[in-house]
């Protein structure tokens, strides 16, 4: 079961008893908490908060930033090791500006990431506080690799902030060198340039990866549900579950990033909660440039379903919990539009956003996280985070690793 | 857990008490469950038996059955697709014969797949007998793709025992259209051709996968418990778990072939009954041929494992339950011979072979199959299996998969 540790009564009746989050409004689920954790909040508003730091990629909340997002994300060599990069990540960043910017505009002007990730990490602490008053007041503070708030803008809230206990937070729930290990690399870079949140100012721990946490495979087994919703009962068990996530450079995957085998992982676990009602395959997104890419790719999965006569499928994003140009202008605007001449009828299930089941999952795998720090029944980081790549080329993540292993406290390494 | 129906005490203290294999002779083990299922087994004893068909690619049982091993795998179109495939099969055959020979020489002059598929296939019926009095007398019956006993061996056993209901149960846990589809193939091509077997004379219903199935994951995490022992406590938890499976080409993953995902899913699940306690990584070995294959590669992974000072790796064969020549020569004498050289400090898990952990898994998942099946819950063949791959070239595999779809009755297909 998703709910394993007690809330209130109040909180669990009204935001949590029912299994489909379209029946609840999320003001409503907000008000209840706000209601709920008041007496707790005020008596602890005194001590510095315990904060909880989401990590993400990040997108452009408008179309003027663009232009930025992209060159740093051209610039991190952790994610895109170009030679000469310093000379062409400007360039590529400048000419690939305008198509990046239209395609922005196509969604509403801006990348929705911010505004979730805002939403989850308010709604996620106040649970917190109800669900670990020893830790309590617990904020959330956001920490994106390509667009604002960037790192040094969630280290200076946080010094801000007197904060003294944080947990990295990934917010991509499979773990790859070139989204969480390029965060986690930033964050030790910042904090190490700035002085604050290194050298023990700050006590870390670090969440970096949760794949098959309970609560996420629920909150996307219940998305794909209401998605199957839309097609003809007679029609809806044999729909397509096509689980589709960012693709990687095989020259990556060959190093022995862990990524792709954490997305299929996420997959099974959905489909075994689903009680395999569906046939389902796992395929890869937004390849871009000439490098081999792991595959299939989405689209060209959708084109070879609709030639063996298979035109009802459900695209369901597994390795992103939020909305972001990935889903909205990728998968609901290119990739549909490709599908509907093809006669598919393809559908989407939604992202997470502000499902409710999936805030508490969220809520629940920290809470956890705390307890069992506090209890010393785990340390700052895993065993696994703390593997390096069999084919790792990247010196700075056995640095990082060094350090998040210490907490945060490590000066030499 | 892992034993969800009940046994009579006998067995159950007897052989499942212990969590540790080592402690229990096969031979009372076996003698026990003799003892239990006499009754049964006498007053059923006039009724064809209930056919678990266990499906394998087998492997030579001795020196001189290689070359017509060789000979079927290189003749299979499913497996291995050559240009000319009848001219270029027995060629290639031929010339890797002696090669081949000598390594089923220094494993000891043959594969035991076969020993063991009939152990674990006796044993499993035993238990199927007792747990499943409605369909006893339960038989296993072999049938390989590349080794005797062929499928038509094994149709012309339950031809004979009057067979009148068969599972096809596949033996690899993961499905790939190049194992497992094979098989069905071949399965559906020999019952046809022959008669018996196909057009309603057998009903058959199909157990095509079970990557996470939990007995099964509880198997591999107890060998790798035991294998973790090798290591001085203090290092013990920093061992690397190394998952190998054998590689697919590209070709094959790229055209959805749902194989590398499942082994994927079987990784983290055992991973998870370990409790994380070490770091782990899933690579690829057997790559053979200048086709692109999955990667990582297992030796290249130990190699730069050795490059960052790990030097502790404890192999895990994934994705066969049963030891053949990938494990014990692949593994256990070229991988291994490569490691000493390295420094490092290479164990490997033992095969599941004659694990009752794992022969209770199947026994309960053919049990509960069964159960299902009669009642109705489950059809002959699960919804996964109906979807072909989205890039299939093969059109064999979608008129299989219509055939089994109604358990082996269709006459048009």
């Amino acid at each position: 079961m998703i709910f394993q540790r007690p809330l209130t009564s109040v909180v669990r009746s009204s935001a949590f008893a029912s299994s489909s989050r379209v029946t609840l409004p999320a003001l409503a689920f907000r008000r209840t908490l706000a209601t709920v954790r008041d007496a707790p909040a005020s008596s602890a508003s005194t001590k510095a908060p315990t904060a909880v730091v989401m990590m993400n990629m990040g997108g452009p909340s408008t179309i003027p930033e663009v232009h930025d997002f992209l060159s740093r994300l051209f610039h991190d060599h952790d994610l895109i090791p170009l030679p000469f990069q310093s000379i062409l990540a400007p360039v590529i960043a400048k000419r690939r500006t305008p198509q990046i910017e239209k395609q922005y505009t196509d969604i509403g002007g801006g990348s929705p990431i911010l505004k979730w990730t805002r939403y989850q990490g308010k709604a996620m602490c106040e649970m917190l506080d109800e669900l670990n008053p020893e830790s309590a007041p617990h904020k959330p503070y956001v920490a994106f690799r390509y667009a604002k708030p960037l790192t040094e803008d969630c280290l200076e809230e946080m010094k801000k902030d007197g904060v003294k206990r944080a947990v990295a937070f990934s917010q991509y729930p499979q773990y790859s060198c070139s989204t969480t290990g390029s965060s986690l690399n930033e964050l030790f870079r910042v904090a190490r340039k700035d002085g604050y949140g290194a050298e023990g100012t700050v006590e870390w721990s670090v969440l970096d990866r949760w794949p098959v946490n309970q609560g996420l495979v629920e909150a996307f087994a219940q998305n794909i549900r209401t998605a199957l919703q839309a097609y003809p009962e007679e029609r809806r068990n044999d729909v397509v579950v096509l689980f589709s996530a960012h693709s990687l450079p095989l020259e990556i995957v060959n190093r022995g990033d862990p990524y792709t085998a954490e997305v299929a992982a996420t997959v099974h676990a959905v489909m075994s909660q689903l009680g395999f009602t569906n046939p389902w395959r796992l395929t890869w997104q937004s390849q871009v440039g000439p490098r081999a890419w792991q595959g299939p790719q989405t689209a060209s999965a959708i084109e070879g379903f609709s030639k063996i006569g298979k035109k009802d499928i459900c695209l369901v994003p597994i390795a992103f919990t939020s909305d972001h140009i990935e889903t909205l202008y990728e998968l609901d605007i290119e990739v549909k539009e490709e599908a509907e001449k093809l006669g598919v009828h393809l559908t989407r299930a939604e992202s997470l956003n502000d499902s409710p089941i999936f805030i508490r999952a969220i809520a629940d795998l920290v809470s956890k996280h705390l307890k069992d720090y506090d209890a010393g029944r785990i340390g700052a980081t895993g065993k696994q985070i703390q593997l390096r790549c069999p084919g790792c080329t990247n010196p700075k993540c056995g640095k990082t690793k060094e350090w998040l292993a210490t907490g945060g406290k490590a000066v030499t390494v």
